[in-house]
């Protein structure tokens, strides 16, 4: 590691470093493989374990979470020939680090040994967190070999339903009673010689642990030391159960900016702490998958999985989207002879469904927005379905007016013009509670209210948006 | 505030516990006004005084970001009521939390005494947060009541560009040189008498400010007093300068789990912290932003925002869709001669333009993600772009493979069965090109990659699958 502080803002310079050294050591060996002739095998081992011995010295100076980087946007060849240089000291750290696509495919290339040797450098919280992760025949050998310690460490972690804060939280927790005195804590501190870091405060519990308030650590650093913790400790701290998810542990250390909270079981007893690092990993994972889990797409996908995997990856909500699809096109079917009579209505009909799905996809966000906050309540839904119908029967009579202008200026047809303008309408007002309606569905059945629900939506809105207009059109105009 | 460690996972209780409050004290009111008749005034203005008092007591004991989440899920009517007994220590706090269309609303109602009595209780850093968000007449005010060094704070912060590391940091940075001892770090700090809370660690620096590492807090806890902080810094510290981004700074608080940063100038000077909180902000704000900005909506909307204000956000993007519909539609009108004699093509080609915009949207959603992780470097993007490409002509075999078949059974026509083969492949395959083309163009014009892509996305989709399947059945089927 170097010995200055650093500026470490974008990875992508590790990256291509990295990318570099490879592309020069292939155009190395090429050349001494052309020059050596046939013969000189000698030589060319020679000139590869030499640059595997460069490539080894620049990857293990990186931060393990940039070896992951660099690892996760290499093709897989290069992603290989990294792979098999980095430290078995680093090893377990990167595998934390990685998406889950590209982990599955590093740990197909390491044998048992290696990933016990991985294992053997990380703590129990972290061995924790790994074990879901590995190949299920290689997790009795890795217990096994842990000292009765860790082994107790990563087995109590495992016993919380995974994405809880009991899951998560740090069990290395230094707790302190409220009849001591400042000084007491400081010299305590310095005979246990470790804390764990990133903390910026120590539980206060009674005799049987309950947890009774923090002591915060500038408080701690900056207070009369004969004074006792009693008076400087904070009793209305904020603090989780294990069974909370982590979900919510994240919007309360959001509310209150936290930097770590006491987690305690049912009882108020304290078990662990929980750190924002693991926050910040749940809103940079959610941010991400917010995106993709609308289009459809519910794992992170390693850029180089080979096309197949990719493809099938991205499948099963095409093949969703190709049954909506049918559906419209069958409501489409049902009104042949109206667009036989006045074609016109084939080319008008998909901007009420486009508007349609634009609409519905709005209040969709809206609302997906809303329950991830929790900010929907039942009394409320009411309400915001309400406000948010009204919404689309302003939009409709605005954008419908404007379309149907429009319409009567291409085709000069005012009864054509007319039922554009209901159509609109019509379909903006139902696209607008489809939108609400969708994600609280998915909602009250258990399902992830984000996911794929954009799909759904659209689906609806089009289906529905060819129904009211062709069938308007059928009333109205077509005889 | 409560007396005893609280479990406060969810605010929507707070907001339950004040809409009751509200409700019973109209139902207390109007009793009291039909049973005093019309002359019992007194006794109703005292009634209202002593409700008041009520509401007053427990609005004020909740932290203010609750009071935040209560003003901004209330109706405006109620939001008024309550906001009236905000108390002034805690208005400048709540205004801070508060997201940007309801400060707005909640700044209406005061006036200019009472926006200055929320600055009092702010210090410097938070001044400067609030100042861009305020009425530029009430400003000057603000600033010639600040004593000067929380002005000389406030104007040092503003100088800053909005959302860079520097206009965010705190500007209280205790720091330490690295020669002494740690035992005089502590009575040095016991002398301060206060450390910015949330913070793990102090910046170790040299004669001229200059930064040469950091002292964790847990090392300055537990090891040895009469050592000297030289040996307990840790030198390859990671720092940020002040120039720096938000989201590269949380990009760093993510990978190195960090829980603040130091932050320096241009030449390496101490300027001051940055606490995990801001990243907790922007990631969170990130996750909500990414899902409204994609829908083509830029701010947060107030939920309880007046129809007309909502239908006006979200105006400016239907009315792009509505282009983009209008260009679709012309594209079939073109091929109107083809609908008359086929009628079938009506039916049939929104599926192909429904699939399309799917693909398009998984690609985009894929490389809108990878800009803003940093994930995409110039190299990378042919590589990535030619992948989207194969992997969309894999869908559109599978997929328009599936509906060639469905076609044929439906419609029994196998040359109208090869077509949507054809137009399937096609279209899939210039959607995944188009899903990455489209942010990398926004990109490159300086705009942000996300903001209403999917409704450039789906236009060109539409466009594009219309086009081709229609333009492939005037090839083939029509005469």
């Amino acid at each position: 590691m170097p010995d200055q502080p650093q500026h470490v803002i974008n990875p992508a310079h590790a990256l291509q470093h990295v990318r570099d050294i490879l592309k020069a050591q292939t155009v190395e060996r090429e050349l001494a493989t052309r020059s050596a002739g046939p013969r000189g095998q000698l030589q060319i081992d020679l000139l590869k374990r030499q640059q595997r011995g460069l490539l080894w010295r620049e990857i293990n100076r990186l931060h393990p979470a940039d070896i992951a980087f660099v690892l996760e946007n290499l093709p897989l060849d290069e992603r290989h020939a990294v792979w098999s240089q980095v430290g078995s000291r680093h090893n377990g750290a990167v595998l934390l680090e990685v998406n889950d696509a590209v982990r599955e495919g590093l740990l197909a290339w390491m044998d048992d040994d290696a990933v016990f040797d991985a294992t053997d450098h990380l703590d129990g919280d972290e061995i924790a967190d790994l074990v879901p992760e590995l190949p299920e025949d290689v997790v009795p050998g890795v217990m096994e070999r842990l000292d009765p310690l860790r082994r107790h460490r990563v087995e109590s972690a495992l016993a919380f339903p995974a994405g809880s804060v009991g899951s998560l939280m740090e069990l290395d927790a230094p707790a302190v009673r409220a009849d001591v005195t400042l000084d007491v804590v400081l010299r305590w501190l310095r005979r246990r010689g470790h804390l764990p870091p990133g903390v910026d405060m120590l539980p206060v519990v009674d005799r049987t642990r309950a947890l009774r308030g923090i002591l915060r650590l500038d408080r701690l650093l900056t207070r009369p030391g004969d004074e006792p913790v009693e008076t400087h400790m904070q009793r209305d701290a904020v603090f989780l159960r294990s069974t909370d998810t982590l979900a919510d542990a994240a919007s309360v250390f959001e509310r209150y900016d936290l930097v770590a909270a006491p987690v305690t079981n049912q009882h108020g007893q304290l078990l662990g702490l929980l750190k924002v690092e693991a926050v910040v990993d749940h809103f940079q994972a959610l941010g991400a998958s917010g995106l993709l889990s609308q289009a459809g797409l519910r794992d992170e996908e390693d850029l180089f999985a080979p096309v197949w995997r990719s493809a099938r990856n991205r499948g099963l909500w095409l093949a969703l989207n190709l049954v909506t699809a049918f559906v419209a096109s069958r409501v489409i079917g049902q009104f042949e002879h109206a667009i036989t009579q006045v074609v016109a209505l084939a080319a008008l009909m998909p901007i009420v469904a486009a508007v349609g799905g634009n609409t519905g996809n709005q209040t969709l966000a809206l609302v997906i927005r809303g329950y991830a906050l929790n900010r929907i309540s039942d009394g409320m839904l009411r309400r915001l379905l309400l406000k948010e119908t009204v919404v689309g029967l302003v939009n409709g009579m605005v954008w419908g007016g404007t379309m149907a202008l429009v319409t009567l200026a291409v085709y000069g047809s005012p009864p054509l013009a007319l039922i554009m303008f209901a159509a609109m309408v019509l379909t903006l007002t139902v696209a607008a509670l489809a939108g609400a309606a969708t994600p609280t569905v998915l909602r009250a059945l258990g399902q992830d209210p984000a996911y794929g629900s954009a799909i759904l939506v659209t689906g609806i809105t089009d289906s529905l948006g060819f129904f009211i207009f062709l069938g308007l059109a059928t009333l109205f105009i077509v005889n």
